[in-house]
């Protein structure tokens, strides 16, 4: 975790050597998301530099002209906008806008950064700004993606709330964009398993978009995460959903798309989950409406798993046998072989409640540091979790 | 053609040595189909020695004790039952009952036979007894299974219609089984679209089962071929469905399933179509009702392709850019590589309405003997088929 909450200073950073989580913040403000120009840039010499060449107060980093080779034009094109941009945003009112409500800002590298965005290479987020209660790393380790059309049927509704209720009570998480329509019921149907849900916008966390799901995001915060690229004040923009839907297909371990069009925003998110490698499954439905015929094209000629409830979700995305256990490729490990420092601190975490750092850190008998570190780590292991008051053990599914 | 309509004489010639048609007449009345220790003796020594082995008037066929190599005990079993029944049988009632109906035999060999029954190895039938102005192997040619649940909804009663009306307005038959439901809806959607359509019963071709379905079969009858494995007057058995089945696979391109329970006898067709190596294909419905569940497994365990409407049908069994074109298996020739004889009498059939094959002859300048042999070969080929008034050209799609 970085950026946001840690305070003031950073426009003077800017000028001498800004941090890299602040450096991250400021692009996702100047430079659209998954440009794999940058992407890769920002992999060769890291972000604050790159900031700094933008802002005018550093030299142009050394990898750009490598990687620029062939595309002079494109970078130079790229880094006009950059500046246009740059000059006119107000990183102090970005902070402002952040802090007043509670978004944090999760880096790659960060404790809380969902390692399967890596899998998106360059085009991965180049930092996300979330908000609400659920530590997203651990929400995600076992998570599937619910996507469909906003004008579903009373039909494709009910079973995606199902599907996600289904999922709720086998310990899954529900991934979803906020739209009305199937994204809105599948963020339900996980609610109303009293599991947290992590919904990702294509517009500032902070933006009711659509403004009727307004109080479906407020339920959505109190225990999940909302999460978007854009940081916070951006209203959405057409082109920023298809965008958008990358981040839904790789932070979840599949797809099911409940209903859909032949031509559909839907399909748009199980093509990147397909080029990702994740499980691309699709529901059935009537075949006498068009709101099922892109599903029916999934199964027909992408070769989509056919589900018609949690159960087949998780034979094609659970491990068998294993559907309550951690997944062998996350990074959890059985409590017993945890290094002591780790070991005292989780101990120090409350069994009923939640507790913040600083009466962890005094509990566990180690400083607050240490104490924010392994807590990070714990997190990526899913031995606890963000609470809105502190640190907890997970609800369910305790490792 | 052989069998029914060539008269008397039959039940002495069993005492001499009776011809082979009769025989396996016989033994559609004394043998379960699908007995493929019969089958295989069949193969190898014919249908009149069997019989007469069974009569008693003939000795036991030399091939039989090498078939029933460990076997022996069952092959007693087997010859006690067929005797018990053969000295049961009245052929003359038989021939009497087929007669009155205007049913027709048509066996292994003949020009009607439909050769992708011999797909079914030892279990073809012995002989298929047909009523109906359709020519069965042309009929059968390019024909696709429509099955489903007896206790169908509203919408697979619906889809199945449309599927059969698009498909038969695209030159292609439907074969399904007569029962009430998805089967029915089948048949009633290819007539609606003007074309023949082939029910496949388990029981006599006489039998109106179900009753509900009397006028069905009279309409099915008119141009198309209803047929079964048993004699006129049996009446149906619940195995003899299970046993039906395999015919309506083997008979026709793929097997589509419209609705059916997980359970259920439409799957039990469609288990034969994939051991057959048929195209096997479900249309998906709601996941809410049980009546689309056992699609939903063929979609999702089977591999089955997901079809919504005929053109789907197509993609899987029709031939790319020749669906009105007859298919590279099948024995249709262009008409300029006919023999010369052949190609007189085709010109000798009208080119409205149907003629005789006297007529024909002599229209055509040949003996009757060898324009009958021509006709059930222009027959095989699709250049002509049977009307209830004698010989006529195909109504569509002739090459």
């Amino acid at each position: 975790m970085c950026g946001g909450r840690s305070g003031g200073g950073k426009v003077a950073a800017v000028a001498a050597g800004l941090d890299d989580p602040w450096a991250r913040a400021v692009l996702t403000a100047v430079a659209n998301p998954a440009d794999e120009l940058l992407g890769r840039l920002l992999d060769r010499c890291g972000a604050a530099p790159v900031v700094a060449w933008i802002a005018g107060t550093g030299a142009e980093p050394a990898a750009s002209a490598e990687l620029a080779a062939g595309a002079a034009e494109k970078l130079r094109t790229r880094l006009d906008r950059w500046r246009a941009r740059y000059e006119r945003l107000d990183q102090d009112a970005m902070r402002a806008a952040a802090e007043a409500i509670g978004a944090r800002l999760v880096c790659p590298g960060d404790p809380e950064w969902p390692t399967q965005l890596d899998d998106l290479g360059a085009a991965r987020p180049y930092a996300l700004w979330t908000r609400g209660g659920g530590d997203l790393r651990f929400a995600a380790l076992r998570s599937v993606a619910v996507v469909g059309a906003r004008a579903a049927t009373a039909y494709g509704a009910h079973v995606a709330a199902e599907l996600c209720h289904g999922l709720g009570e086998r310990g899954w998480t529900t991934v979803s964009g906020g739209a009305y329509g199937i994204d809105g019921a599948a963020h339900r149907g996980a609610l109303a398993a009293d599991r947290p849900t992590v919904v990702v916008l294509a517009c500032g966390v902070d933006v009711p978009y659509p403004c009727g799901h307004s109080s479906l995001f407020q339920r959505i915060a109190a225990d999940g995460v909302i999460l978007s690229e854009w940081p916070p004040g951006t209203v959405p923009s057409r082109h920023a959903f298809l965008i958008r839907n990358r981040v839904i297909a790789a932070l979840s371990r599949g797809t099911v798309v409940v209903e859909a069009k032949t031509r559909s925003g839907a399909l748009n998110t199980a093509r990147h989950a397909r080029e990702l490698g994740r499980a691309v499954m699709a529901v059935p439905g009537p075949v006498t409406g068009e709101m099922s015929a892109g599903c029916h094209l999934l199964l027909r000629e992408w070769q989509a798993g056919c589900v018609t409830g949690a159960a087949d979700v998780l034979d094609q995305v659970g491990l068998i046998g294993e559907d309550m256990a951690p997944p062998p490729d996350a990074t959890v490990l059985p409590r017993d072989r945890l290094d002591p420092t780790s070991a005292a601190i989780l101990d120090a975490v409350p069994a009923r409640g939640a507790a913040g750092p600083a009466t962890i850190a005094v509990t566990a008998g180690h400083d607050l540091d240490t104490t924010l570190r392994c807590l990070g780590l714990l997190a990526a292991g899913g031995f606890v979790e963000r609470a809105p008051t502190g640190w907890r053990l997970p609800r369910r599914a305790a490792p």
